[in-house]
């Protein structure tokens, strides 16, 4: 009884420190006060902060970081595998369905940023393609920095749902995916500057034909996994 | 130290669960063994189980239903809110996003449906069609059915990935759409059935129209919300 009431008191807790992150007292990526602060601000335990802590690090609202303190994550709410794909036995068949949505989504959030993107934004993704093509020049692995290339030119498309959808559709079809192959590397690099280059030219059109491009790339490697 | 070791165990006999509904020994909706059979058979003690399956019961893997048992959810491992639309504070841009990404995903579903549906997936299209229809001509709530219906579509798609996504999108859009609004339901009837007819027809062309026609509907609905 005593146990459930704390756990309900911590959860209410939790929910409080999440308000005040919507309502933008505690910023995206921002510290927030410490286990001595919050409990007088709150007016619950020091053990009652730390166990709603511990449930919105468990929920990917919060990071622990170990002798530095407590930060609301940069896409707060984020799960782990929110769509539950580890539930989906076949992953080839996951990775080829996966990247059929990139391939449906990816072309028209491609025309959107051309369309719609301002100056800083098409800077911003002429340096974060520069930032993918010299990590592939020097054989390094690149995975989170194309991740990060999408999430841009979704970004300047203006849609709030597809930032937080890209990573969870990109990061499972990168498991799967050989990217040291160089043909894919060299592939990436080309459709990557593609892209770029006709989101700066405000050109909808290329952007979306060069995003389809680069996706049917990916799709055929998918597709020799099928076969194999 | 003896708390976090009591923990990492717990983790690691949910992640045993979690495999054991992965491989299929305990199928999605099915009743799970209780805890004193589980613990004898993970060689472990009851208390840890009962932790295990409260964590996978936050993750929304396992449903612990009071007096009758735990049974593995129907689609395990989809988060409450897994993509961290609370953390965004403009509901109806969200809702007008959200409607954006169904307008370029879904017509193509409803024509990868209508080319590869077979007879009973119809007969199941067709069937749901008629329910929220019911529900709506009754004066009732239909919003549970009328994800239902379009995740039928998408399961006849054969995309592993959208059915568990539309519930995710789609949730969210009927929060803030006044359902109970005559038009729409008017509206809904009409072009539910035109998708259900479309469909059996196996016309993709006309599966994809009348979808969207059915989501523009809806945006039209949302763009109000924006205006006022």
């Amino acid at each position: 009884m005593d146990l459930n009431g704390k756990t309900r008191l911590s959860d209410s807790v939790a929910r409080n420190i999440t308000s005040l992150i919507i309502g933008g007292q505690y910023k995206q990526g921002a510290k927030i006060p410490n286990e001595t602060e919050l409990s007088e601000k709150l007016n619950v335990s020091r053990s009652t902060i730390r166990e709603a802590v511990k449930t919105l690090a468990s929920q990917n609202v919060l990071e622990i970081r170990r002798g530095c303190g407590t930060f609301v994550c940069d896409n707060p709410g984020i799960a782990e595998d929110p769509l539950g794909f580890r539930f989906i036995n076949d992953k080839v068949k996951l990775a080829f369905d996966l990247l059929e949505i990139r391939l449906v989504l990816e072309p028209h959030i491609a025309q959107k940023a051309a369309e719609r993107a301002v100056d800083e934004e098409i800077k911003q993704i002429s340096a974060q393609c520069a930032e993918v093509e010299k990590l592939i020049l020097s054989g390094s692995r690149y995975e989170e920095e194309d991740v990060l290339f999408h999430i841009k030119i979704a970004q300047a498309a203006k849609n709030v749902v597809i930032p937080n959808l890209i990573p969870v559709i990109n990061s499972t079809i990168f498991i799967l995916m050989e990217i040291t192959n160089t043909a894919l590397r060299e592939e990436t690099i080309l459709t990557h500057r593609a892209i770029a280059k006709a989101i700066e030219n405000h050109d909808g059109e290329a952007a979306r034909n060069a995003m389809i491009e680069h996706i049917m790339h990916n799709q055929r490697f998918v597709e020799k996994l099928k076969g194999s």
